[in-house]
């Protein structure tokens, strides 16, 4: 009997072209998971995931879902999933779906990501694929109150392009930063979560804090992009290994680890 | 006019045979600071470090030191070296050394390392490179016990061999695990700081504490290894990519980057 699946998927995205499936031969995130289910399964697999993260992106917390035929339980089909992943993609959890129709993707409720500053004269080579270095003083209160005016229903329209036929009008629940002491300077974490994002978005809005955290910018570019709705040139877009998907949020604000782990 | 610098080295261990330099073209991180110092100062230069690393193994705080005629100060210096290295080996900090004779070894009062285990059913893409994935349960009161019996000066011969001449007498400082809830499983933190280590000593230590931590093997095993001496066959040796050399600590308490700091 067909059954949908959710599950919860991790994934250092410095090999891939992103998430999303492209042409035959194009490393992705997708290809790689419905590769590895089609074999485990016997079956061609499609996957559903909640966010389409781009070329470099991380994820600790993206979603997806797929139907399947398979008989020996969940537990089972992540093990022999995980066994033909790669390395650098791993199904924490999997259980069968709160309903048969759920989508990742359009029942999510709000995604949150993470973007990693590290602030320091030098490099770390320790965190280098996950963090996005930057030389020179950044102005804390500048960027938390960058980061304060992005809160609430706006026009991100000068942050990113919509897919095709949507709006660009996004909510944002929270958005902040807090920062950490490193070896030679800071680390400066970056938390944002929305009931959706624009294409590059969090990218734009990283990069656009950080020209006002280097004084480049006036705090009051962000009220203004959020007014005007058009993207300018010369703004700084954040590079994407600094950038991972960290949690997708559903309707009892259950994700596939805490409807997991709350049935333990 | 030729001066000694001392120095603070971070890398990921992962594409290395070590620290150690070895024959002409094995990858080691001596000789890729050798040659990058050499570009710079425009001479041969020899690299002295505190600990020898095995393959594989990462360091936030390994300390090193060489001579150097260079007389546009030692934060230009630092920058040039580091635009010289490869993206996985940086240095923190550079300065002068506290003694024109200054050895980074035989001047070290302690080594700290740590190492991390995973113990998760499914592997994290995200730490890879950087933790031991040990499925299956630890007991923890076991593993602390274990720990815990290693503080204190003990004949280590039955962890590793020393250097050449050398005895097997060591001092352990302090020896502890601390946990961290991770997405599957847990993060156990291993840290131990002595005054010096045999080769192979943390990761033997590790490999014998997560087999009793399995109930593979006894507490009493720890006492007994530390009274008999000798090496027994049989007993798992963690794998190096969990290991992190953090810090070496100075006479004074100082590591170049505490003597710098308190500069500032």
């Amino acid at each position: 009997m067909q059954l949908r699946y959710w599950g919860t998927l991790a994934y250092d995205g410095t090999a891939y072209q992103g998430f999303q499936r492209q042409a035959e031969g194009v490393p992705t995130i997708q290809a790689e998971v419905e590769r590895a289910a089609a074999t485990v399964i016997g079956q061609p697999v499609t996957v559903l995931g909640a966010g389409r993260t781009d070329a470099g992106v991380h994820a600790s917390g993206q979603v997806i879902a797929f139907d399947a035929d398979w008989r020996h339980g969940a537990e089972r089909l992540l093990s022999a999933i995980n066994a033909y992943l790669p390395d650098d993609i791993a199904l924490f959890h999997l259980e069968a779906a709160p309903t048969p129709g759920f989508h990742p993707r359009f029942d999510a409720r709000s995604r949150e990501y993470r973007y990693v500053v590290l602030n320091a004269p030098v490099r770390d080579p320790l965190l280098g694929r996950r963090v996005w270095h930057l030389r020179g003083a950044l102005d804390a209160e500048a960027m938390q109150q960058s980061a304060a005016a992005l809160i609430g229903r706006h026009d991100f329209g000068g942050f990113g392009k919509p897919p095709q036929g949507e709006n660009t009008i996004r909510t944002v629940l929270r958005s902040e930063w807090t920062q950490e002491p490193h070896e030679t300077g800071f680390l400066w974490v970056y938390s944002i979560e929305a009931d959706a994002f624009l294409q590059h978005m969090v990218r734009r809005i990283v990069g656009v804090m950080t020209m006002v955290g280097r004084r480049m910018q006036p705090v009051e570019i962000i009220p203004r992009l959020l007014h005007e709705g058009v993207m300018p040139v010369g703004l700084t877009v954040a590079p994407p290994q600094g950038l991972t998907l960290v949690k997708v949020r559903y309707s009892a604000g259950e994700t596939p680890a805490e409807a997991i782990t709350g049935k333990l």
